[in-house]
């Protein structure tokens, strides 16, 4: 049977402040994300969020960002690649001390933010990230998006990949997602979404903005948590492929 | 042969900020207390450090501390046990991932400044502290003042205890150290460190400045490694000791 | 006529973090106590937040707390007196800039959280702070719970005092609010919330949890801005109180 | 008289951490940058430097940086325009309740690291920064690279600029320093560097690494004060350039 796996940021909320319903998405995704307290999470909602998924069956992921509370991960840093090594290896080893304590173990590695948009494009960045997941674990499971020269990187050094595609984003010709400065970016139709996801995951194409056919491997699709409405979103979609026959269920780690 | 094993406190720079003379200082000590990056230390720090030990056959502990640089973790904190246990538990994790990363394993855990300092007098803060370790790898060392709540704590959770002394302080009639508000608090001639240590390790026994002899049993001698001739300091204590047919070496990891 | 300030803490978001509904809850009040980017806030949130309170013509305050964003300041931290007197400074001259690039005034100060509980009952502490305001600017008018050390050591400093009483919180015989230890701390009945005000605005006198009528001078009431239906609350007992022909009004600050 | 201002960046200690040593550098310079807590400093440090600062009678400026302590304001940052104002805003306002404190006035303002660097060749940032200046108290003088956009942006702005010059690096045609990834960058030999300083201030030339002659004003000549040795060079230049009849003052506040 055909199968995607529906991932989700959670554990970014930080002290007071919450952010996302985490339980609410947790029961309907395969795959959580978990902040690893840079750009968001701290040490207790770590514990939380792990909690959380353990009692749902989600497989749980180290989703480490640059550290930038108050940019919450998302502006652009310049570091060094030997400094970028080092910052994702502190996040997965303090997320994995989590697993551990849960009595789990860490899945995989999706980066976060800028740290993912970067690397996307910059592959000495993606090499720094990959040899941080692989200096860890190397059968953890790396998350990128598809078709990008980070998911390339990624394989390169060795490491089990799972290629990501986007039910609300629309994609260019090449296969990178439309930016969001342009009014196309955004797919607000569930049932296109759905649409979208569909043809993924049966003939491995998504049309482009130009309506160009790309090929497209959808390992993971992202649903994105700290919106509005994110849990109603993964419920929807979640429905939508189960009743196309398409199972919900994480990335098999590879032996090791 | 009598042994004792050598600590320092390591790795406490902070970006552009260095703090102490860690090549020199791990020359001299059998054990390396790595800062975590909450009261000291950031990830590119901790791997140079890690990389420093690793280089000198020095073991390598996760010496956490509280989450305040400005305070360098000195500042008393109420934390509820919870989120004290999970503090600790992130900053073992980060630890543990760049000895995995170097090939090499984590061999024990230091509480820093006002954490340890707490901790010995208060339980509940120990046993959180305790079951962090336990929970990532219940066979790593646990370091704690020599007779304190702290180490009966460490043990009555099952983990394998190195009581720790000092060579530069004086001790009380109960084994608690001389606070440093009293003038007699600190030894500063070499000789005297030295005799102290030498008839701890031979005789179990500490003289008080009230002239009680206090038994005390020595797994591990703290070097103060971010004092000005830390590293002179550590070369003629291991030296003295030396002479006097005393081994260093680290502590023994428990077979698991 | 008789008056009372409406006093509400806002600006605690913190870049992506969204907490409370400022501008609703701006709408009721006569004065804002922003926070200074310690305990929460940022520059770009103070700089909305004291546009929003402009924009009503609420008056400005500092509202500083311990630099301790992952416990929103809340956690009881020990700082020397002069360290302290540095914090409240920094925080207290970051806020002012804003107004003044605002082209209004810094109106008054009024500590945060554990800040603001310790140095009830701390004179040292509350010595510390008052220093700081009058060191800015000794017009800064000086929020303290009402009848407690904190004021009296303000007025001892020179400084011009709002007594600050509470409508959701009871109080014990010697003035103090009922910790919230007690089931009798807190008060969820609005309509007794507003007749509690009410007395202690005609008579200066409210009854505490044991049937003692203790003297209070209400300069301000407290209306917490980060619980849900705070707005609602202000609005409610800013309508009730001037139903009773009480005026709400920010406390004058004194000629200069 | 001929005359010059020399600055210096001072009080970027941050808690444990001491960084340079400001009270010997500063008995040697007119004006000091002082660290805002951002990229460096801290409350406490930021108290004892303008202390320090005061006592010698040297003029104090804010020196605004990212908030990036663990990059020490040296990392490229994207900021929003706004998000800039609001940053430098609120260090200027720190920085000054200092000075009101120990009844002085800032004098001037000048940005560090990374936010200096890139103002200087981003008009946007460039305004931003001047934006904040003048919105605290536009009488603040600006420090900016000496021919630069950064001081066209100030002068268009209406701020009073002090144009800086360096002692230790070598300059390209256009005025611009020679990048520290060329060998030529950086002046090492006291003499020369004495002598490109000297025939700024008295002929408004300098010499740059291709030979040509570039005009250039010299109001403020930059030392750097986190070096080892700064101190001394501090001394040796001041004593030369007063050798030749130059004088060292402070830049002059304008008339408001």
């Amino acid at each position: 049977m055909a199968s995607i796996d529906l991932n989700s940021d959670v554990g970014e909320s930080y002290g007071r402040y919450q952010l996302g319903d985490d339980a609410a998405v947790l029961d309907h995704v395969s795959s959580a994300n978990v902040a690893c307290g840079m750009h968001a999470g701290d040490p207790s909602t770590i514990a939380t969020t792990v909690g959380l998924a353990l009692a749902r069956g989600v497989a749980i992921g180290a989703h480490p960002g640059f550290a930038d509370l108050q940019g919450f991960g998302r502006r652009p840093m310049q570091l060094a690649p030997d400094a970028l090594y080092h910052l994702v290896l502190y996040q997965i080893g303090a997320l994995q001390a989590f697993c551990t304590a849960a009595g789990t173990r860490l899945a995989h590695v999706k980066a976060h933010g800028a740290l993912y948009n970067m690397a996307v494009r910059d592959s000495a960045m993606a090499h720094a990230i990959c040899c941080a997941v692989r200096a860890v674990d190397a059968r953890l499971i790396f998350y990128g998006l598809a078709g990008s020269e980070l998911v390339r990187t990624a394989r390169a050094a060795g490491l089990t990949v799972a290629e990501e595609v986007f039910a609300d984003r629309s994609y260019q010709d090449d296969g990178s997602l439309t930016p969001r400065t342009d009014p196309r970016a955004m797919i607000t139709d569930i049932q296109q979404s759905v649409e979208q996801v569909l043809r993924m995951v049966r003939s491995g194409l998504v049309r482009s903005v130009h309506g160009v056919d790309v090929p497209v491997r959808p390992d993971t699709l992202c649903i994105h948590g700290d919106q509005p409405g994110a849990a109603q979103f993964a419920q929807a979609i979640r429905a939508a492929l189960e009743a196309e026959g398409i199972a919900i269920a994480p990335i098999t780690r590879p032996n090791g």
